[in-house]
Formats: C-alpha cells, sequence, structure tokens
C-alpha cells in the first residue's frame, strides 16, 4: 500500500495538486471526506469540526503548572477529543490498505509507521494571491492585503497545529520528502512530474 | 540553456546527485572548477580561496556603526574582493550559454536573471553521519558526536554566507524550486527521479 500525504500552504494550490495526482495515479483521494468522518463519529457539525481543528483556542494552564514547565498553552479538551478522533479516521484509512492521497491533517505524522511519501507545496505569495483570486469568486471583494493576511493567518494556524501535535516545525524541510513550489507551474504540468517522482519513491530499493 | 543550481547540507549527497545529474541529462558539471578559476584570477592558494569564501570571519563595524545600523557583522574586504571573483566566474559561466550543473556558491541567487532550476538536497542527520563515514577514510577517528559537530558547523557556516550575499534563509523552502530529502534513497536510483522533474520543469509552458 502506498500513502502519499500533502502538506501545503494555502492557495500553493496543493489540494488540486493532491487530487490530480490521485487521478493520475488511480489512488483513492481524501481531504474532505476526513471531516465528515470525524464529523459523524463526534455528531458535531463538519463546519463546527474543522474550524476547532483548524483554530486552536488555547487553553490556558494554571499558574502553577505554567511556573513549573515552558508550555505555551494546552488544546482545549474537546480540541483534544476531535484531534483523538482524527487520529482513529486516518488510522482506517490506512488499515484499508489502499493506495491513497491524503491532504492536510498532519497525516504524515499520524501515519508515519506506514511511511508515507510526505510531500509539502509551496508557492510565493504572488502566486497565492492569483490562485485564491481565481478559486474564490466570493472572496473577490478583498483587498490584495486582506487576501495576504488571510493567507498568513490560515498559515499561522496550520504551523501552530502541526507543532503542538508533531513537536516539528510546519514547512520545515527536515520533516518532508519533498517540498515543492508550485509558482509558475501549470498544476496540470506538474502533476505527472511527482507523480513519476512518486513511482520511483515508492520503488526505491 | 538550462542551468539547475544545488544548494546541500554537508553529508546530504548534494554533490554526487550534482554530478550524476549532469552525466544524465549531458549538462556540464561545476563544483571544485569555480574555486580553481578564483583562484587563478586572484593570484590565490585555492584551498585559501575555499576556505575564505566558506567560513566567513565577520569585520567588526565601529562603534558609531554598530550603533546607528543593526548589522551583525561585515564581510572582510577580501572575502569581499572573493565573492565579487566569484560572481564574474559564474556570469562567464552562464555566458558560455551551455547547459550546466552548478553545485554551491549561492549560485541560484547569483545568475537568478537566467531562471536557473534552484533545489536544495537535505538529509536526516543519521542518514549524513552515514554518508560521511562512507566516503572520509581519513576522518575515521572523529567520533559520532565530532562528525555531527562538523556537519552543523559547515552548514552553519553555509547559512551565514548565504544570508550575508542575498538576504535569503538558506535551506528555506521560499528560496528553492524544489527541496529533496535524499534519506533512505540510493542516489542512483534518485537521478533520474529528479532528471525527469528537472526536464519538465525546462519545458514548463
Amino acid at each position: 500500500m502506498h500513502i502519499i500525504t500533502i502538506s501545503r500552504e494555502f492557495g500553493s494550490g496543493g489540494r488540486e495538486l493532491g487530487k490530480r495526482l490521485a487521478d493520475q495515479l488511480g489512488y483513492r483521494y481524501y481531504d474532505r471526506e476526513i471531516i465528515s468522518a470525524i464529523s459523524e463519529r463526534s455528531h458535531m457539525d463538519s463546519n463546527y469540526v474543522e474550524n476547532a481543528l483548524e483554530k486552536p483556542v488555547w487553553q490556558m494552564p494554571s499558574p502553577t503548572f505554567r511556573h513549573s514547565f515552558a508550555v505555551p498553552g494546552l488544546f482545549q479538551t474537546e480540541q483534544l477529543n476531535l484531534l483523538l478522533e482524527q487520529r482513529d479516521v486516518l488510522e482506517d484509512i490506512a488499515k484499508k490498505g489502499e493506495d491513497c492521497v491524503i491532504v492536510g491533517r498532519n497525516a504524515d505524522v499520524v501515519l508515519s509507521e506506514y511511511s508515507p511519501l510526505s510531500l509539502f507545496v509551496c508557492a510565493d505569495m504572488e502566486a497565492k494571491l492569483r490562485r485564491c483570486r481565481e478559486r474564490a469568486a466570493q472572496e473577490e471583494q478583498l483587498t490584495d492585503k486582506q487576501m495576504m493576511q488571510k493567507i498568513k493567518s490560515i498559515d499561522r494556524n496550520r504551523a501552530k497545529v502541526r507543532e503542538m501535535i508533531t513537536g516539528s516545525k510546519w514547512g520545515d524541510r527536515a520533516a518532508y520528502d519533498l517540498i515543492i513550489n508550485t509558482s509558475g507551474w501549470n498544476l496540470k504540468e506538474l502533476t505527472p512530474a511527482v507523480a513519476d517522482f512518486a513511482q520511483r519513491w515508492f520503488a526505491r530499493t
């Protein structure tokens, strides 16, 4: 079984690349399905679940605890429960034994024992702004500055969540097998390049 | 003309990958040749040149200067001259118009107007230690701890020089087109994967 995980900067095209990779390689594709599954298991609204998992609200540690350890904050109990549900959902996916592409959810770390090919997708801010403009008609009223703030804020949250769960730095080269900068690429043309790389990666001796 | 530049962590196999890439693609390969050329032009010993370019010794700014600006240090005049020679040597290589692979020397930044494919090669410390052990018989007397310190120290210097010259962070995803983690790869098997990626990159529309 081959698992490809994709972490990505908001607006870098990581999700589209993941979808295209899955199509080209004939792999299952997981993204929103994971949120839906967590939502079902926890009997909570999927938007609420997504929000809780992506925007960490730190629980203040007690003063004693704060003075004893260098802990910046703790997940709220509910978020922690959702993270555990998420882990179980990811485990269930892996246990199916099907080749798949999983976008987001720190799946590379949660499923590390399955030796996934772990990709990180990034792009220059200019390219990310362009992509966000193209895909989000409802957000066209945002100025470039506002859009840039939105991109940075989403990525800051992703980084925070990853660091809390994994202890490793989001987007740092040490944590991934391949980091792809999509700036200047047409994703349709990039896909076979990454698919080839992935196939050779899984065939390594 | 296609230029591939390779920056790399010490011991990651970046140089060997560069050589193999050049062989497979039929590109010219530049590495030590650049130091030799600078050495000839500056009438200085090549070991001395390499050392001066790779181990920055900061000139202390005057107290007035130091208080006025947040400058951590300045290159010594001689190092600055060697860096200018290096830039000229890289420009000469590019002006030849031949497809080539250039390892090190921050060539991606110096030759940015030639739109090189800019690669960064990294690996886990364990893999780097193994590679260093295999290739450096004369260094076998170093303990793992000493070898690790050597690797870290060389990379720290590379990072310092890059930051001084380019203002961009060494090994940070924003500055490269592709970051490849060689851990677990046999470089012979990795080469065609990267060569394919490079050919598709140069063929982008």
